[in-house]
């Protein structure tokens, strides 16, 4: 293994999956892809995005505290690279890449029609960390295709971003089940053996 | 597309790349996998962790201020399943699973001597978001496995959480690089057609 002190480039962590944060404000709508994001909480259910001061979006979602996050297919990698590689304040990306939009249901923002799934997000706390700054969401509704869920489980080739500009996917052939049954009966005849008492 | 309100469950943000959080508190050595989490800041390099109050695991991490993360391979799916689906509070995971650590060389927490990467972290806030608890890392060092690395981009089989006790990964024979470069000659394009003036 290598040890790197204090590091400051590292991808380590990745891949990530690809969200597109779409924004409006003063009628104009922009969109800029995410890799730094989670789920932050189930109930009230709350996703955070992380955008650097830097971005036009930061600015957007500072003034309209609404936005939506969509996720997308490998195959749509170059709407992730477009609007993730170009500015709001020099282009209008829903024109210049002819990005195809629906209307929002609960907020005042739209959709990318090719997404898979679309979350619709009011802000609800935003904080600063280090270079970036955390933008809450409370997820008001969830769009989905589908065709591209069994059993709530994605079965799409989502778009994964892997650093340098460079995008994978998954690898839908291989999946697993291994879940509290099994390490429950995997704990109870190692306990058998070891005698142990918790 | 259907759309939901208020949604509780819902996985269509999923995959995410699994995450072992491993803490250690009077001499005592957790582990949990975590799916929730993300980069917060380049520099200072900052990663943000998601862990419910009702595990063992956020006791510890308030008691101790440090932690590792651990990146595994889908080969080491149980390992995931094992420290994610039991607790700490009643067995000790580290002997139950033979578990192999390695010392942190910054912290006195171990990592994960399988893991191909890992985050040696002192904690630098803790904040509330719902029904879960953000602890926020300051990355102090890096550990990573030479030969799971290409250029800085995995090249591993990464483990990812699909969700429902249900595991994946990357699909190493597809990558494209798309970046700035073909953004910018799209660009070019579209702006000599359309007499575009930024």
């Amino acid at each position: 293994m290598i040890f790197i002190r204090k590091p400051i480039k590292y991808y380590y962590h990745y891949p990530a999956v690809v969200t597109v944060v779409v924004t409006k404000a003063e009628d104009r709508v922009n969109l800029m892809s995410v890799v730094w994001h989670t789920q932050l909480s189930s109930d009230p259910p709350l996703y955070g995005i992380l955008i650097s001061p830097k971005r036009f979006t930061h600015k957007l979602l500072k003034e309209s505290k609404e936005f939506t996050l969509n996720f997308l297919e490998y195959e749509d990698y170059e709407i992730a690279a477009f609007v993730g590689r170009s500015s709001g304040r020099n282009v209008d990306k829903v024109s210049a890449f002819d990005i195809e939009l629906s209307e929002g249901r609960l907020v005042d923002v739209p959709i990318i029609s090719r997404a898979y799934a679309a979350y619709e997000c009011e802000t609800v706390d935003i904080r600063d960390y280090g270079d970036h700054t955390l933008f809450v969401g409370r997820i008001l509704g969830v769009h989905y295709r589908e065709d591209a869920f069994e059993n709530h489980l994605p079965k799409v080739n989502t778009l994964l971003y892997l650093g340098s500009d460079t995008y994978t996917t998954v690898d839908t052939q291989e999946r697993v089940k291994y879940g509290k049954e099994e390490v429950e009966r995997f704990l109870k005849e190692w306990l058998g053996k070891n005698e142990y008492h918790p």
